[in-house]
């Protein structure tokens, strides 16, 4: 109901998608089984020229696959009814030596080869809204928060290079699994080919050719690893974005307000309140990544298929994995505006940042002390200190400063130079440099 | 692409089904704000009027909801439009005092309404075709299989109890659940229904008497148990479902061919295999089985929502319980057709029950020996026995009067009687007396 | 590694506590078989002193299960050789007429039917403490939050009774689900219990009465809803529970700071901050409801299982309902101690509801307009007022009356007073009220 | 309670191997710091010495960590009391610098470490059973089962190659993911590593080379993908593995019995029916694939975790992956002693082939007629002489030979050479060579 803008790689996943698919398998088959010589060469074009998902009514199929079991038996007949209208002889040969299971898979796979690139896409242009965001806010300071509680300082520009970061790796793990799965289906009835004598192989690098699939050593009928592992990757990409959504979604809250998606006509009002501006990308991403992963499990749970063809496991993924793609696809494309486009409030983490009168860099002063005292004791005093200055509201810095334990070791312009958000940055800086290098440069590995 | 037939319930789901529920829910709204005195009854019947799912195109909703956050916020936006251009007045009062959440949930409720009794419905065939079965083969012995071994000796008609029994249970289960979920969703714009100032309870009440819903305590906006409660039922009777989708499967295989899915036109065939009489109803029922279980980790993982209304966990429910009502809509249909008319063999029950050369009683033998000498002493004499017997192929009855051990105990003729199938069969004839008598009397619990 | 305090359910799920619960169902056998003549009285004893799960070595059943397939075979050996040396004769009769499954279920029952109760205690001290929060501040102002971002007015009792609310659904469920399967599981071999002769029944009876445990129509060894329903409940509870996790979790966030988990010696620091005051109580539960779908998931996955006794499936519960049981109950006692004690700061809730200049209002004035103007373009006035007073940071009220569209319809006096929170708070306080009674007399239903 | 055999990869995952890793890290970050002149060199024997896991109660350590929301809190109070009682000077720089966090995920990265390279071993080990089954049977027929119907013919060596094929592939995946999660966690409280000055990138080079680990672009406490990956990997090899424990279990069914675990002492026995020989390897793999899809899917949905540092999310991690990698170590280990000494019954593969008096070869015949009439008009002739033979329990040969549409183009001879199973096996063998070959040859990928 609200997966996000329609892109390309969604529509790769329609319905008629679904049935063309399978019809340039069977069009890619003719042609190679008459470039073998299996067949006369004088019934491709009748069997190509019906091979259009236009021709076909998809509810049709799907009614009739209830009883058939699956949607390219009753396909099939329609477009060997089709074909021999058009010319009888031609029609003797569509299908030949292939299995069912050759067409949906290969078809499936072909609109996998669709949708995925355009979900790279998407994930390049989200990573490269987080490293322009990066870049601009490299000393940006803001809370740091863990446990959803101020911890010490951070750049916005970290945070947005951690983003960038994990992306990037989604891109790399989804092109590596996109990659493997990439293989022709082709075995036929238990998958030996022996429907086609002992022209099996030839018939099956001819259609890998034309379809520009690579040949597996052997059919994968009932072996689904590739798939779900193009599923885990997608999986493991929703949950990055939806890393992206959370963090998005709570910097926007009303009270904090440190960056909010941009408005828009028609985005994110509601139908009740007129103050509204809704996190809308926020919550597709979020969405996708609480469906993803039972989507995965479901893929991973149908493994186990038995024998040469499974039943009940090879026919759950049927529609698991295409929503799989839908999913991601409408999440890394509403990620990607809405990084690229997102609006950001410096002042407010400014703001935010000094709400706590200092307690943010109370590690500072600890770890200054703990040169003295040890790391245990010092971290003893600072957190006393904390609580004095958290219960009588006052500043952390005024605290210390009455404190002998601490100011034993400090003195109060050490205490209020260690108390600055700004000079307790650390290795922010580094971090985020090491993310644009390697963005500029993508070919190297970790250090 | 094949959830079964295309019920009643699963057509309850569709997505005008869908629009069709908002509009319900927006006229009933219009009716009862009318009733208690908020808005003019003039303004009624041109709500009521445009409150029609074909007036809507489903697509475009869709397109505008991925901006808008929800699908409700657009097609509120078109309702009010077609109002206005028939009565400028009335369009003044559309969507009065509610917000896009009320609309959605309850909207969604009414569609289950209807879904879900016609998915009990097909329980109550799939059940009543397994106590036929239960009746008529209640004195049919068959091996008991465990780990898909022989066991002992059970009646087909013990097994088909065993479904019935559960698929009551289901039944019951998805009752209460059902019954949870019919609730109506109020609140406005953060539960508090104060759009309405004093008479919000009393809207409420009469929004949930005109669409016969029960009132809740409060608004359920972020607590989404009895969804969730309701997704659970579901996915429990399509593992029930599964179960017997399961052993149909197993009885059907090719060796074993105790029963199987009756034949009929278009039912089971293969694209490549002439012989083939695929289990096709089995294959939906466990693919739904596989399917359920994440899609009911997805409603429990959406639980957590934040405060008034979620943001990602919502999102998320909005297609995976609809789908889920789907799967087992699908999957209730296929069994109740299957069981009702199976093709049941008993002479291969038999031939296959005499296969292993009385090892199915062994344990006859066992506990007959070990009122002699142990319950471990006597295992292990049988074990021996059984052993011998599968290694030289020979009846266990001619390895045993050889074995001395055992003949110390017991006469040949005795040897013969305990390994008789038919006369180990236990308590088996009064298990399923039982569950006759509950089925026709189910009124009652456990004993 | 951190799933809350150690209770009492917990210890129920133990290693030692499953091979008590296996050996309880040993000696009441033994007990049953006795009283009803199968095997001598004086074998009792001897099988009821051995039945001591500190006889047994958890390490060494385990290693051992990895190749008997299941541990109770290796206890059934060890318990018997340990009568053996006691009582030759009374090790005969060691595990008559069951099998490993009987065993196992029905001592898992017994584990079950020890740890739900503390659960149900947890579950009812936390909506103890919801209720004690939503009765204190039943007329506490606070920021409704939808989509993370104010909306209307609350109350903070509206909120606790929400969660006081669903936390009651819960207990039902979970009461209902836990009497469902406290049933007992006594099938022998093949579920006939054949080897009994025709005792079966009998002995069942009296095992089912001697543990006291409802015995059902017919065994239950390859149907597992009872169990998933149980797990189901679980799961929903943890939902529910982590739903409370996470308001509090945002709401101690350090720039909202409403509310907050008790400070305690030991509790919620960090190794390296000493300002931290982690929310702990709400990392459990928001951790457990992570868990617990993929457990419940796997407890569905699971039910599909083979013939008369699984193969995998059955294997696979072993784990996993005992893991969920242990989540939900460190939930449960987590947030029961987190909202009896929690720290709730109506000063920071006012603050925070007046941060917007009363954007929170809108919708009062909307509505006011309505009625003048329509809703929609009411709605479209005051978000145009609410965008200018965003945006020049000015109050909603002062924006409002230089609008001359709005000032059409309303006076200052009227847009000053539709913009106090306390006086847009609707219904609350009724449904407060209606959860108050219904907990003080939980016998009804919905309205 | 039945995970397989207690591999070193499970002894790795184990609580006291948890102290280690966290105690190791500790460890070496004191040498770090040292060699970085950030601390006293002299500290670092006292705090080597205490780093050892048996000084430590995990029980204790589990206890408090439900307090301090960790249990890296508690474990490094112990170890610097510890340190302190031996050298009060080094106590003071026990975990300098470091927050929980990086102890906790460097830790698990090191457990890792020891156990993933056991398993994919014993990957290595089933892949090498497979292997020598694929060709030692390279050349034996049988049944091929789709919808585990027939189908038409393969050899054992096919299906075995096919199992190995995809072993390879799960042995590749994880190996990949592996490598990508040796990273090191080094980043102080917020990912800054702040608290070291300016010397926090040095400090972690130190640490990454000390302990052997990548040391990657930025801290990734909150972003968790690489585990995510790991865990899917794992997921995956664990369904590869229930595909092959599903084959094995439904081959070794009484009835078709064409393989078998080799029996061995005290293994699939049951403790009721002397007779049994349950396939106990076959359920520990089936389990952990019906286990593993749950925990991967926990991993998935804890990914988008909040901020710097998760709230639930991470902490739903911490006992999920450990229980996976022991799920995924004892389905390996089993599954490689199952291959390895499997029992291969080619008499009963040959016998079960000719069970349906060539329905198996239909398709051979429908393919020699497709030549002369179509694929369509093929299949209808021959699926009508297989409806006759099956319902008069004739052998294909013979009705085929009565049926005149088929003699019109074939001869008696001719129908019984296409009828000969071992005469219809296709590319089965080449299959297995390329198969057999990339074995032997790893290096290359897919054709």
């Amino acid at each position: 109901m609200n997966n996000g803008p329609l892109t390309e790689a969604r529509a790769a996943l329609s319905p008629a998608a679904r049935i063309q698919g399978m019809l340039d398998v069977e069009a890619a088959l003719a042609e190679s089984l008459a470039a073998e010589g299996l067949i006369p060469s004088s019934c491709v074009p009748a069997i190509r020229d019906a091979a259009r998902a236009d021709l076909y009514d998809a509810a049709t199929i799907e009614i009739l696959a209830a009883r058939a079991g699956n949607p390219a038996i009753p396909l099939i007949e329609m477009l060997t009814a089709r074909v021999a209208a058009a010319d009888p002889g031609a029609a003797r040969y569509v299908h030949w030596g292939a299995t069912s299971q050759d067409i949906l898979d290969t078809g499936l796979v072909l609109q996998l080869r669709a949708a995925v690139p355009a979900i790279q896409a998407d994930l390049l242009r989200a990573a490269a809204g987080a490293i322009k965001l990066a870049r601009e806010y490299a000393d940006t300071a803001q809370a740091g928060r863990t446990w959803l509680q101020h911890a010490t300082p951070i750049t916005f520009g970290l945070k947005a290079a951690g983003w960038a970061d994990a992306l990037s790796r989604s891109r790399t793990r989804l092109a590596q699994a996109f990659d493997q799965a990439m293989v022709l289906q082709f075995g036929g009835a238990a998958g030996t080919l022996a429907a086609l004598g002992g022209r099996g192989i030839a018939v099956a690098n001819a259609l890998g050719t034309r379809l520009d699939l690579r040949v597996p050593d052997l059919p994968w009928h009932a072996e689904r690893d590739r798939l779900a592992e193009l599923a885990s990757a997608l999986g493991i990409a929703a949950g990055t974005l939806g890393k992206i959504g959370r963090d998005l979604a709570l910097l926007s809250q009303t009270e904090i307000n440190e960056a909010h998606e941009a408005p828009a006509q028609g985005r994110g009002g509601s139908s009740s309140m007129p103050q509204k501006r809704n996190p809308v990308a926020a919550s597709i991403a979020l969405a996708a990544a609480v469906r993803a992963p039972g989507l995965v499990s479901t893929m991973l749970t149908a493994m186990p298929q038995e024998h040469e063809r499974g039943l009940g496991g090879w026919q759950a993924e049927w529609e698991t994995l295409p929503e799989l793609v839908r999913l991601v696809a409408g999440s890394a494309a509403s990620m990607a505006e809405a990084l690229d486009s997102l609006v950001v409030r410096p002042e407010a983490m400014a703001a935010n940042l000094a709400i706590t009168g200092g307690l943010t860099n109370a590690e500072a002063v600890s770890i200054a002390l703990a040169g003295h005292v040890g790391v245990r004791r010092a971290h003893e005093i600072v957190a006393n200190a904390c609580r004095a200055a958290g219960s009588k509201s006052r500043p952390l810095a005024d605290v210390l400063k009455e404190d002998a334990a601490a100011m034993a070791h400090l003195t109060p312009a050490e205490v209020d130079a260690l108390l600055v958000p700004d000079r307790y940055l650390g290795m922010a800086r580094t971090f985020i440099e090491r993310v644009l290098t390697r963005f500029d440069n993508p070919a190297g590995g970790d250090a």
